[in-house]
């Protein structure tokens, strides 16, 4: 099957491809030497998929597209704190290359040259000779593949950069650079000729959109709060003075270069490269430009186009009322869940957990009649929660165990889970919570809870008499008498293995005391019994035990052998009907 | 229980309460009358909820709040072309009242003073005197109630506004306002005293971050495309010169206003609303900025700190293999099936569909082997899809159905749906699409799909005999001629109801051709049965039809009396107990 979004990059590169207008940057001879003819698209997804077209594996030199990189790389390896104290975050609504600083004499943003070659020198001041290598090897990690220098473009710009060396002794008068200015502006020259592909800023920018993390690789390359950090200059300062327009008509974070180069990053779901070096008035790719209006007003990628429903995130609300859980349940069992049906409350949740779903999720469990004694929040669709979700949901049922004391019960977590870790990680005061694999066995738990909480220990303290269970039910007194004299009565102690399966299945039990689970070899629970039950009754119909039976508590019971049990039919054919037709029932 | 929220709230209100630093706003007089003490915070969500603490209903003038709602107002009235022709979307570098206009003479954007009095002065160019009542009707609508002016704050902006006067008569000397210069400023002073609280500020936010609607009344006050616009605007203009720095701390959308408001917006999830009338050198409330940096570091509330896995969006993917339906199968049939299992693609999706997550699934669906003959999408767990997305996943279908033929299943969805609404407006090229309530029963269907391909009208062309049905298993030959001679073939034609639920259970039936429903007298199917199956057999055990069988083919079946097998019964007791047995291992 051909892909759709694929198609549609198709269509873009053969339309755009027509398009020959801009200009060649000609600030140094190598660029103007560029192939004004290339042209290549590339877009990187956080699950690690590209999508390639063109001239994506056409190599240039990254320029101006290193500053966000390299701004990131800053703030990961000297820190917010001493990066911001050095370089500003405003947009100068200057050229990029202006030699203007602000009104503290500082550069506007680490987007224009100034603010670049500034972090450039942060990085040299405390990594000395070292420091390109170490950009070289951060970029490398971006992309995914190790990248490296254009001897011949970074000769060039270092000989000819007049202007970036007035600038950079400017920023020295002011104490902004070390002063080793030239080392300083080696390590820029240096990074802007690095040279990298469409596809490598496209995996550049989804390692943006991803959280700092690469999508290919899988390496953190640097942290969730530098990413946002980054994005934020890139959004206000990234395309030079069409920035405002840029984030009006495409609203994706974006940064571009002189030699071509353009990626964007839509953060949670994208990156997109683009490498045409034609170049309008402002210094960006023509084509690289429309690529991305193109792609973000076909598919609504704008960054602030977000629609939501908060309330889906709650996929079922209940309470016990109609719900039974595998458990069978005594008559009064039974009562007592019904009478207390809404001490016991379930939220099923769907979708990944932000701080707005958490939000209302919370109102939810506030806006209950009563606070629930019992509140089981299952997980099962859940597939992550932010930090800041977790914070909040901690705080909810801290509050909702120490004001209502609610028990805090949550169901269908994986084993390990990223959730459970998530929320571990965020409070010091951690409610005590009980965790069940799946919300039946939750439910199960919490109708236990129920039972013992207003049943105490009063439930079947007496032995449940054999005439009481279903498979006897209508047996005359004759026929009862004669089955009671061919039982016998069997004691198991709590964990002991009653059946096993796949054995030969030569008896049946009535269950008269305790509990015992069905349970499979694999340990799956299927059902647990409590007493005046039968279990093994499938004895009847098939020869062979199809689960195991445990005792969960010590066990009475009543065992009916097959041959006691053929004995007694023989001689009363009408025994033998009426227990089948209860067994059908039973089944049934 | 208390929501943690709310306790949050309270706690930056009570913490920042006693920062009294800043100064009230003295350009007029009436703003310096302002309570130094005031202090409101109000949060509003998506789902219409508002968080309130302190004084969110004292009253304060809107001022330059104003700008991004009539901004709005603007775009929705006459047109983003005509806006955007007359108002630039460059940050501009500059404090909000310079006079200073970009290099076409326009207002760098709609959030400085100049830009925001060429918007009032387009309006004014359309509408004339119902100018001001039309933007107080539209500000209304964002915060859900009727808003007022208050006159002496108009009357006084009106008589000392010399500076705004300087702007307009500049921008009316480059015809950036009509004629009427004096009546487009009024408008102007009129919007910026209109009367509001911090809740309105919440709400109104809320409603950007909403998409346009209002959450509260549900009003859809703006389209979302003019939301992004907006908020695009506010994020690079809307805090003054202090807006890359808000971008770069606390990432969201924002408008200051110097009575002291802030609102702010995070799309799809919540507004913001903060009153304090103290302001810093930028002209922005002092305790509002440090309640919005709180709360966004806090809660991640930074619009660039997104994290997402798309993989989350396919909660279960598989074909047929040892997956079986409800449908009762013949053998020859089961057998098909298992030979074909891989042609039929089952993906269960859940969660919110976007742009990245359908990109994911269409990526998923061309890795299989080979394209599958049917396939079913599942949207049982989807609340909803975006327009974008449903763009991307029909272009998939289109291609799928056009290059591998491939039948199109949907399930789960409701009825009506609005993702189906949403994937049905995108496209004229709709490719055929069956639809099916639930992921049961589309794998129902598929199934014959399946038979029907491979088998052809070979199966089941001979009656089904007697001795065939479980129920009859294991009879002597004996026996099996009694029976035969008890019982009546009956013919049903397609359509025609069998068995009615609640009616008398009287008799027993063996389906011998046709196929027949067992279906719910609410219409929902619980099964299929396919010849060779009895039905009705439940008479054995209850005397009450539990529900309703009807015949979907032509059907030709064996009927036997309860009064007749009670005969039977009578004369042969090993009869009734084998068939008791039976019926027990079927229900079993």
């Amino acid at each position: 099957m051909l892909l759709p979004l694929q198609l549609f990059l198709d269509k873009c590169h053969k339309t755009f491809s027509e398009d020959h207008s801009g200009a060649l940057a000609d600030y140094i001879p190598e660029l103007a030497n560029a192939n004004p003819s290339h042209f290549g698209i590339s877009l990187a997804t956080i699950d690690g998929h590209v999508y390639d077209i063109g001239d994506s594996s056409a190599p240039f030199t990254i320029q101006s597209v290193s500053k966000a990189f390299v701004f990131a790389t800053a703030l990961e390896l000297i820190g917010g704190e001493r990066v911001e104290d050095r370089i500003g975050v405003e947009p100068s609504g200057e050229a990029f290359n202006s030699i203007r600083l602000n009104s503290q004499n500082r550069p506007f943003n680490p987007m224009v040259n100034a603010g670049a070659i500034a972090c450039s020198g942060l990085i040299y001041e405390k990594y000395g000779a070292e420091s390109f290598e170490l950009i070289r090897a951060m970029l490398g990690k971006f992309a995914g593949r190790e990248l490296v220098i254009d001897q011949k473009v970074f000769e060039s710009e270092n000989r000819t950069g007049d202007r970036n060396r007035a600038i950079a002794w400017l920023l020295r008068n002011y104490k902004g650079l070390p002063e080793e200015v030239e080392k300083a502006l080696e390590v820029y020259f240096q990074q802007c000729s690095l040279i990298v592909t469409s596809r490598d800023l496209a995996v550049m920018g989804a390692t943006l959109a991803n959280g700092g993390v690469n999508p290919i690789t899988n390496e953190q390359v640097i942290g969730q709060n530098n990413v946002a950090r980054t994005l934020a200059v890139m959004t206000s300062s990234g395309m030079y003075d069409y920035a405002g327009e840029w984030a009006y008509r495409v609203g994706m974070p974006a940064k571009s270069g002189v030699g071509g180069g353009i990626v964007a990053a839509l953060p949670g779901q994208l990156g997109v490269g683009v490498f045409s070096p034609l170049l309008d008035s402002h210094g960006n790719s023509v084509r690289g430009l429309k690529v991305c209006e193109t792609l973000s007003a076909q598919f609504d990628l704008h960054m602030l186009n977000v629609s939501a429903d908060v309330r889906t995130s709650v996929f079922a609300s209940y309470d016990l009322k109609n719900i039974t859980s595998r458990r069978s349940r005594s008559p009064d069992e039974q009562k007592i869940i019904e009478q207390n049906h809404k001490d016991v409350k379930v939220l099923e949740l769907v979708g990944s957990l932000a701080f707005s779903t958490v939000d209302y999720i919370s109102r939810q469990i506030a806006d209950f009649e009563t606070p629930p004694q019992i509140l089981i929040l299952d997980f099962r669709r859940v597939p992550n929660i932010t930090l800041a979700a977790a914070r909040l949901l901690v705080d909810c049922l801290v509050n909702l165990r120490k004001h209502a004391k609610t028990l805090i019960t949550l169901t269908g977590l994986e084993e390990p889970s990223k959730i459970w870790e998530t929320m571990r990680s965020v409070q010091e005061e951690f409610p005590q919570i009980w965790r069940f694999p799946s919300v039946e066995v939750g439910i199960e738990w919490a109708e236990d809870q129920i039972i013992y909480r207003y049943g105490g220990f009063s439930i079947s303290p007496q032995l449940v008499a054999l005439d009481r269970f279903r498979l006897t039910a209508g047996l005359g007194v004759e026929a009862r008498n004669e089955l009671s004299k061919l039982v016998t009565e069997k004691l198991y102690s709590s964990g002991e293995q009653i059946i096993k399966a796949d054995e030969q299945a030569d008896a049946l039990y009535f269950l008269q005391s305790g509990m015992v689970s069905v349970k499979l070899p694999t340990g799956v629970r299927l059902a647990t019994l409590s007493p005046g039950k039968e279990f093994g009754e499938m004895a009847l119909l098939d020869n062979k035990r199809s689960a195991d039976i445990w005792a969960d508590t010590k066990v009475q019971c009543l065992e009916l052998t097959l041959s006691s049990y053929n004995y007694l039919k023989d001689r009363h054919p009408e025994i033998g009907e009426r227990i089948n037709q209860n067994l059908a029932a039973i089944l049934a």
